[in-house]
């Protein structure tokens, strides 16, 4: 091992696996650890440790969080109003950063992928089966990806016996983009659906 | 706390310290951690608590090591030919992966730059200062910046009553380097360096 001893390899070997983080800088932040020992190494050891113990996934609505139910479907203030569909956590997340407001949502663990192996039974389609009709309005936010097109035409077949209105996020010109930059798909779905000013 | 309580909180902030990683790219670190719970989380914090434990710094040199006098300076291969003063752990490190041979190394912690308030006696000159004349060639590798070769300067000329013989890295085009893309200085010192074929 050139790198000081199997313990800071492990480290390093360990921290490359995140997102976002390569070998080499993977290498940098392990140096960044030691040198911050009090600061930074012994508080993130903590932080690890005590999320292990903490983190689970809420029965409910497939969010990660430190109860079950999370602290979104305990919350009070939502009502059955809107639920919000996702592929994933981080996409719920977005939602909860941009303050949608008070919804509740579920989360699906992925989309329909018959090329990677993934089928309805793979995803936590039935429980929303389950939970989606006791909600006014159901909004399926998944990625305008063919995947998440196609899991959002499944799960409309699966849920119209139910009745409950369905709806899927708006497509069009993002906040704050520019049009030449746009593909024609995003720009022509947003001259569809122009609105009156 | 929008994202799943204090202590995924508590990960994002720590993990968005780490260079390489931003707010955004922590939370999406912590996820994945979450998600690959058995296989990346468990043992990252196993690691982390381990590395905590073990990691020391070198008295001889100032390299990160679970031993202190490191592995290098321990090995009995790497005789007193060759000591390379470096700025850095990550220097030595980067010097050990290109495979630099049966050398030792003196890491300064820093370079002199009396605009941050950083002095002689902040930087571990002393300690070279006893250590060099054992050796037979001290190479300054210290980084080719202003600060760099000011502190190169004031470590010869302290150094220069011991009669040790001191050298420098080879300024020149990087190996795979295209001219074009190379700044004047290092254009003009890589001519005047050139060698014959």
């Amino acid at each position: 091992m050139a790198n000081g001893g199997p313990e800071i390899e492990q480290l390093i070997l360990l921290l490359a696996r995140l997102p976002g983080l390569g070998p080499r800088s993977a290498r940098r932040a392990v140096l960044q650890l030691i040198k911050k020992k009090e600061q930074l190494m012994i508080p993130l050891s903590a932080a690890l440790d005590r999320a292990v113990a903490a983190v689970t996934v809420c029965e409910t609505c497939g969010n990660v969080d430190t109860r079950s139910p999370c602290h979104i479907c305990a919350d009070p203030r939502r009502d059955n109003g809107l639920l919000i569909v996702v592929e994933d956590v981080a996409d719920l997340w977005a939602l909860e950063r941009a303050g949608v407001g008070a919804v509740k949502y579920h989360v699906l663990g992925g989309v329909l992928s018959p090329l990677d192996g993934v089928g309805p039974d793979d995803l936590s389609i039935d429980a929303l089966l389950r939970r989606g009709p006791e909600f006014s309005e159901i909004v399926l936010a998944v990625n305008a990806t063919v995947e998440g097109q196609t899991t959002a035409h499944y799960i409309t077949d699966r849920l119209a016996p139910s009745g409950v209105k369905i709806t899927r996020l708006a497509h069009g010109v993002p906040v704050g983009g520019e049009l030449d930059y746009l593909d024609e798909g995003t720009l022509s779905q947003a001259l569809k659906a122009r609105t009156a000013l």
